[in-house]
């Protein structure tokens, strides 16, 4: 069994990229299936095979620890850690070649919690995987797209999982903007250039500094453009999620064996 | 009028810094007042002074919109950008020496949403500055400090605002524990030594780059440890503030002058 973990900001397309990821690997005859983590969500583009909001209600904590929306969605998060065995046992007995994890509509809740750390390092399968999202609405500046970098990687060190960066909801982008923003990700330098544009000169200086930083060391957010809408870009994708699931068995099971 | 925005993931102690701050700049004979831009905060340390929630009401969105918590609290936060004019008036009105701008608790709905990008940048003052609160329960491995310390960067990079990194609750931290942490902040080569114990050696490999980087940019952390319990620290960040404020107010006016 394998994970994907798909991560972004409120509103980046989690849930609508975790329902077409079913129906692409369904498609491809692979036995896949949705776990729901955010306990808060009222509607989602598929019906989850496993889903937090039976074991974590809104509702319940709001009254009985007399909360409001903010805190009780906090608390409901904080209890997802809890219920990490139910959850795997549930997963397990369904026994998908994939389970498509979407996590609570406000990354921070998963994140930057503890139990959100401690559900993606605990859940037990053959390999994990995250995909985390660049929505086009946040990086519409090369000064915005450094920051969702730095945001991307905040969590990847974080959450400890394999992660593709993917820009999500590509049908609302017109076709040079998009190449100009796919071509920015993968090339530093290009980035360097465009960021010149930015008027505050010390911002300008700060986010050139961190990008000479993680250009000398080889680090680049290299972006995949994916649509839920039309579908393009989700080969490319499924490829990037094979290859990260296949690595991620290879060095456990070389872990494994080092340490026997 | 200065402006201080106080920046970090749920938890870390916004709310309270903010009460403390205010009694601070009161206690030195200083107009303080506190602006509250959480719409979906049930219970305050402090009285504010100008408050989101007359403007925005999370129950009349959850009924209006047929929302549940997070989908209302997206929208509330959403709908700051546009009662902008009125906050501002009200804050002119009180004509202070400092206004310390509260923001939701959930650091996502203001950072990574339009709405508090447009309200840091366009909200009027003399000079603005930011606190970005480092929870002691986050930074609790090398890893973890250094993924909120790009969180923190991601952040500045995007609301483009003077940042000052704070360890807050430093009350709840080990004397040993607390030095270990300020000095790997304020030393990359002490953080680098520590990651070494990390033993993912991916992530290892990853933080260590990214580091390097930072290092060789002359970028450092520098967190000002801060107790809001005890007011350890208060008089290092009230400095620090100083600083920064002063500076944004040269910068500005020097902006003015060269274009004029």
């Amino acid at each position: 069994m394998y994970a994907v973990f798909i991560l972004g900001t409120a509103g980046s397309g989690k849930s609508t990229l975790a329902s077409r990821l079913v129906e692409w690997y369904v498609s491809k005859n692979a036995y896949a299936v949705t776990l729901n983590l955010d306990p808060g969500v009222i509607d989602l583009p598929y019906e989850p095979d496993v889903d937090v909001r039976e074991y974590v209600s809104i509702d319940e904590i709001m009254s009985k620890y007399r909360l409001g929306p903010n805190g009780a969605l906090i608390l409901a998060s904080d209890l997802i850690a809890d219920r990490l065995d139910e959850i795997q046992r549930k997963v397990d007995e369904l026994n998908p070649d994939y389970v498509i994890v979407d996590t609570p509509g406000q990354m921070e809740l998963f994140a930057y919690r503890a139990s959100g750390m401690f559900f993606a390092r605990e859940f037990r399968c053959d390999a994990k995987a995250s995909i985390f999202l660049f929505d086009p609405m946040l990086v519409n500046s090369p000064l915005n797209m450094l920051s969702i970098a730095l945001l991307a990687t905040s969590i990847r060190l974080r959450l400890g999982l394999a992660q593709v960066n993917v820009l999500s909801k590509i049908d609302l982008i017109k076709k040079d903007k998009l190449a100009e923003l796919i071509e920015c990700s993968a090339d530093p330098a290009r980035l360097e250039y465009a960021l010149q544009r930015e008027k505050d000169s010390e911002l300008y200086l700060l986010g050139v500094s961190i990008l000479k930083g993680l250009r000398r060391q080889g680090i680049s957010m290299g972006l995949l453009a994916v649509s839920s809408l039309t579908y393009e870009g989700m080969v490319n994708l499924a490829g990037a999620l094979a290859r990260m699931l296949r690595e991620g068995e290879d060095v456990e099971n070389g872990d494994e064996m080092n340490y026997a």
